[in-house]
């Protein structure tokens, strides 16, 4: 049973942590006058902004937008409001602060009770003052908060006015009045039974505290601690992926550190090895230049410096004292209106930041991390260099998409061989008011808008969420060596009659100067099919090895359904004696796919944007490695990153692949990848399916027997081993 | 008559300036222990490369490849290592670098006496180690410096080999050997003439420094005083546009700086009121957001951070003591091995940098100033705020677009709507050898490609350089005031029976919280037409006022010829009463062009990609304004930069234009453009094509008289009146 903290409790708490900020404010006024660190620009900001409004009548709309539209914005807007000159109050004990916020809360309470279902309701679970009852959670989430800073000093009437027509009554909206969203293992759930916790926080009430904790019947068959136990795999992945993993850990951190504050012996920090943490640190590794990884639906610009990450980091820096965080931060360049916010960027203005420490991680999905994995390959803890993504991970709910086994290939702080992310443009309203567009479910969610394996032109689970839900990647070996970093995992529920299996590799031999990606995509079956793998690049086309015949005078989708026909056909080749090569050239730097194929391959040229009458699309391009085989079929593939092309010194060196050929050897269980160079190099990938370390291995290349103990043998190049590497 | 400079006082020169720069060297050492200053940075580097060149045996291998290509990059290096070992041993000294030096050119002079014609030479100007014999020039004009540096401390021997087999034999061949680009006005003839002057001033023969400077017959009907005469306009302007201007600049204040130290009596830096100056500042004007416009054959990546401005930055800076240089030099953030560079870099860690001043300007362009001018309208000197470019001016010769009174239009650092630049990957070997490629002729100088009036789809003069360069825009009005900048040109030798005339202006008014851009468009013809107005916009559609039909099943090119066969036709609409009104998103801004049209016209899709079998092309969206008419006709528009789209924080603001409808009142010489806003306002802007500045104008506005004086005014909305502004 979980003790509830007594009004007087909480004053305390607020009152005297307003005093000591003060404290710390004056005396850092004195220190920091050369260096204003970026909370007291934060602050004074916040100031401003308050004090602009106080001066102007309030203005509470009736609800009539959608998301983006008018009344939906000036909600948040006086949610952000209420939220911060609460936070302001605590932070200078400034009277008008206190004023503004209870004026604007009892406005609210004035006009709530009466009203009904929003007019523009969502889909699911719509809610009054918002579109959906998501956003009314995050509202709660944030004038809960408000109210909690400020109540102390507002008049017993406006208290029990602001309580009974806004906080309860929005609440019990939220919980009893929602209960499929309440009681939901998902991240509208967590926003709801965060911002009920809050609110029973905030007007004492243990019975919300209780309800968001275990559910509507008290019983933790649902709730905050069944949707932590449930939400994230043990590594800390969001089965949804980053770009909702960030959003949902904004209630998980808030609401958590609120229990930790007045229910200390809950030890929330703790449970499950520590996972809020683990949550915090993994939505920030996976991100790539700053922006996160966009796999499933996912609105490409966002990233580490969302506000979400923003308290979720200066919380983990108050829990860890780990100083790379203090380079996120940085990187952030932003912070909020909280204590641990102010620590650190007053550590940050100190100059104690240290780099932070990204890694080659293989994150486990799934409650029991037994649902696949997404896996992480970097070349250095530098958050630009060449990263390999791949996802082996299970659907991802509702915004999953159908890719298993696919991937994100990065270099120099660009996407080279990207992902479509969601077919989405975030609250503009002349886009489908917002919403998720009609695309996103008939391209953007399909296998072929991915770098996977499509087999006879269906998505995999034919694309059916329900069936991907069912099903994750069995996984092979991860592994992080100097030289050799390697992922394999395997799916044999994708497809009726056909298992699939990929090999990822990132190689560093002294024959290349970057480390090269091998890819090794199987598909096993016994009967005829059609196998299509997209490369999505990004970049001007400028060499290849086959002759291109593209359609210049006219242009056809390239299918009819599953995604193909948003694909414009821009040209067709046949790959040269079992050979494809593409060299495209992104910024500085020249890209090239080399790939061992079957011999009657073709190469299909397209580019996303047929059928698309409202210019939802953007344009990109990809080839397509199509195969038709009776038994099927294996893609061995070598990504290199050569040259560079400099226009403002003028020059260019290495536009040309170094790789002259790709041999795949292929013994059943065992393969063999053999990477030749141009000046006579030879770099060889072995590879068993068994995964046992001690097995040996042996596999016939060109004659030769090369044998190898282990699931994979990196063999470098005379080069290499000549140069005592 | 110019004095040579006899061997002796060069000595002196080079021997002192080495002592004075070590002793700097030496005081900075122990001052900046803390803050290395960037020049320092430089100075390592080079030292580290050299040094590291010194243990390889030599490479000079025959002349072979293209532009990009082995060979040709390899000479280029070659010809660094000998200039930056010329100029370390002037700021260090020591004897390695000269020794290095005359090694490496002595080996040059053992092969290239032998060397015929290049197999790869290019249409025009071959060289002998190069493709062109422009390269060849950038080879003398850095390896001469180098020699210069290092002469007084090679043997008798190595001096005469050098000499005669080198320096010599290349200047006779870039000079009587090439008299057409040796006395040629254009910028390959500056690059001849500086590196045979300098040539000159190395080994002391004032033979070449005199042809150098007054042509190869030594009358001054050629040469570099003639280029300084010619190739700039009064204000600084260079005819071929910016790309080609900062290229033009390199030899020019090089070689003057030459002139200057040893012929002090030629006050080459007082010439044509200071012009090597102007043309400077000119090109750094001539940039957005550190890139230089890409008018006519522009390669996009090149800016002020280019070389051969770090040269250009730095001789300025010596002559002006312009602390808006510094902020430049900031920006570039990359120093040359010379003392003024090093003074930069000093000045610049002392933190003596201002901003630069970015300026509204008309740049007149022509030898005299009357060949039509570039017309730059900025909102701020903000080097990424809002900022139009209009190119009234000449051809621009050879490298010259056919884009009478087209534009630019730039914001938050972006292009919005944006020129194609050149079709070419600055070598790049696969793409035509680096070479400017055939669409480059065929589309990207066409005037379809660009944001100009097309008539009957055929290009300006027909699409002749030769004819183009023979006729300029009549300049009209240029104002500069606070709420109204304003240009006007027209030219009536674009088309045989069609004038055309463009005004345009940035406005600003309390109606919009950003400057409104307003565009009249007018042809004048008593004869049938097609008129074609393109918008290539940048960025994603997000709505229209009219219906847009898109051809979603399949594609055909826009046309035939003329750059209209790489134009894919992607969809068509049909003007609403007279107006069109598109909007896009790009960033995290809207932008909105809203037109008063005829009431027939049509708007046509566009993307560039038609045509292409290659893939040389960029693929880029266009919407077209389309008009049939008997008697010429006006298109008013009006770009409105307006919202913001924000995925970080999650929300979006003014997504649709407040723009309602633009009218065009047109009295024959005097026009009046009336925009009117979605809440009210309306603003106005008066146009009379007299550009007298007292005489008296008035036109019909809906049957009410609206008068003014002068050639323009504007007439603010009713909010910006009461509001004082």
């Amino acid at each position: 049973m979980i003790r509830l903290v007594a009004n007087i409790i909480l004053v305390s708490f607020f009152g005297l942590f307003a005093v000591a900020c003060q404290e710390t404010e004056q005396r850092n006024a004195h220190k920091n006058t050369a260096s204003v660190s970026g909370f007291d620009v934060t602050l004074q900001s916040a100031k401003n902004k308050i004090n602009a409004q106080i001066a102007l009548p309030l203005t509470i709309p009736t609800p009539k937008d959608a998301g983006g539209g008018y009344t939906h914005e000036k909600h948040k807007e006086n949610a952000k409001l209420i939220y911060d000159a609460g936070q302001l109050f605590k932070l200078t004990g400034e009277q008008k602060f206190t004023d503004y916020a209870g004026k604007l809360m009892t406005a609210y309470a004035d006009v709530y009770p009466g009203w009904g279902l929003h007019p523009a309701k969502k889909e699911q679970s719509p809610g009054r003052m918002f579109w959906q009852n998501l956003n009314e959670s995050w509202w709660l989430l944030h004038v809960a908060q408000g109210y909690g800073a400020v109540k102390d000093v507002l008049s017993v009437e406006q208290r029990s006015k602001i309580e009974t027509d806004v906080l309860r009554n929005m609440a019990e909206f939220l919980s009893d009045g929602s209960p499929e969203t309440f009681n939901k293992v998902h991240n509208h759930g967590t926003w709801a039974t965060a911002a009920v916790g809050l609110t029973g926080y905030a007007i004492g009430d243990d019975d919300y505290v209780q309800q968001a904790l275990l559910g509507l019947d008290k019983t933790g068959d649902a709730g905050f601690l069944k949707q932590m136990d449930k939400l994230f795999s043990p590594d800390g992945y969001y089965n949804e992926g980053p770009y909702y993993q960030r959003f949902a850990l904004m209630p998980f951190v808030v609401f958590a550190q609120a229990v930790e504050q007045i229910n200390p012996e809950q030890k929330i920090f703790e449970q499950r090895d520590g996972i809020l943490q683990k949550a915090i640190y993994t939505t920030i590794q996976q991100s790539y230049g700053g922006l996160f990884f966009p796999i499933n639906d996912a609105i490409k610009d966002k990233g580490i410096a969302t506000t979400e990450l923003l308290y979720g980091v200066a919380i983990a820096y108050g829990l860890t004292g780990d100083k790379g965080l203090l380079s996120i931060a940085e990187a952030q360049d932003k912070f909020v209106l909280t204590p641990e916010s102010r620590a650190v960027a007053t550590d940050l203005a100190a100059g104690m930041a240290e780099p932070f420490d990204y890694k080659t991680m293989r994150l486990r999905d799934g409650e029991n991390g037994t649902e696949g994995a997404l896996d992480i390959i970097r070349a250095s803890r530098d958050p630009d260099d060449l990263t390999l993504v791949v996802k082996n991970t299970s659907q991802g709910l509702g915004h999953g998409h159908f890719d298993k086994l696919g991937f994100l290939f990065y270099d120099a702080g660009h996407e080279i061989i990207r992902d479509y992310g969601a077919a989405r443009f975030l609250n503009v309203e002349a886009k489908y008011g917002g919403h998720y567009l009609a695309e996103n479910n008939t391209f953007a969610k399909q296998t072929i808008a991915h770098n996977a394996l499509v087999v006879d032109e269906a998505s995999h689970f034919d694309g059916v969420t329900e069936t991907g839900n069912k099903h994750a990647p069995k996984l092979g070996v991860f592994a992080n060596n100097d030289d050799l970093k390697i992922t394999t995992a395997e799916i044999d529920t994708a497809y009726a009659d056909a298992s699939l299996s990929r090999t990822m590799a990132m190689v560093r031999d002294a024959a290349f100067p970057n480390p090269l990606i091998i890819d090794l995509m199987k598909a096993q079956s016994n009967t005829p099919h059609k196998y299509d793998l997209p490369f999505y690049y990004n970049g001007q086309l400028t060499e290849t090895n086959f002759e291109l015949k593209a359609y210049t005078k006219t242009r056809k989708p390239l299918g009819a359904d599953n995604g193909y026909q948003y694909l414009w056909e821009v040209g067709q080749a046949k790959a040269v004696a079992g050979l494809t090569q593409v060299t495209w050239l992104l910024d500085r730097t020249f890209y090239t796919v080399t790939s061992s194929v079957p011999e009657a391959t073709d190469i299909i040229f397209a580019e996303v944007g047929a059928n698309d009458p409202n210019f939802n699309l953007r344009r990109e391009p990809a080839f397509i490695l199509r195969s038709n085989s009776a038994n099927g079929v294996s893609l061995a593939s070598v990504i290199e990153t050569h040259g560079e092309y400099n226009p403002i010194v003028e020059f260019t060196v290495d536009s040309h692949p170094n790789v002259a050929v790709v041999h795949h050897f292929d013994a059943g269980a065992n393969d063999y990848i053999r990477v030749q160079t141009k000046d006579g190099q030879t770099v060889g990938l072995a590879i068993a399916s068994d995964t046992s370390q001690a097995a040996n291995h042996s596999i016939t290349v060109d004659g030769t027997e090369v044998a190898w103990t282990g699931p994979y043998k990196l063999f470098h190049s005379q080069k290499h081993i000549e140069e005592g590497k």
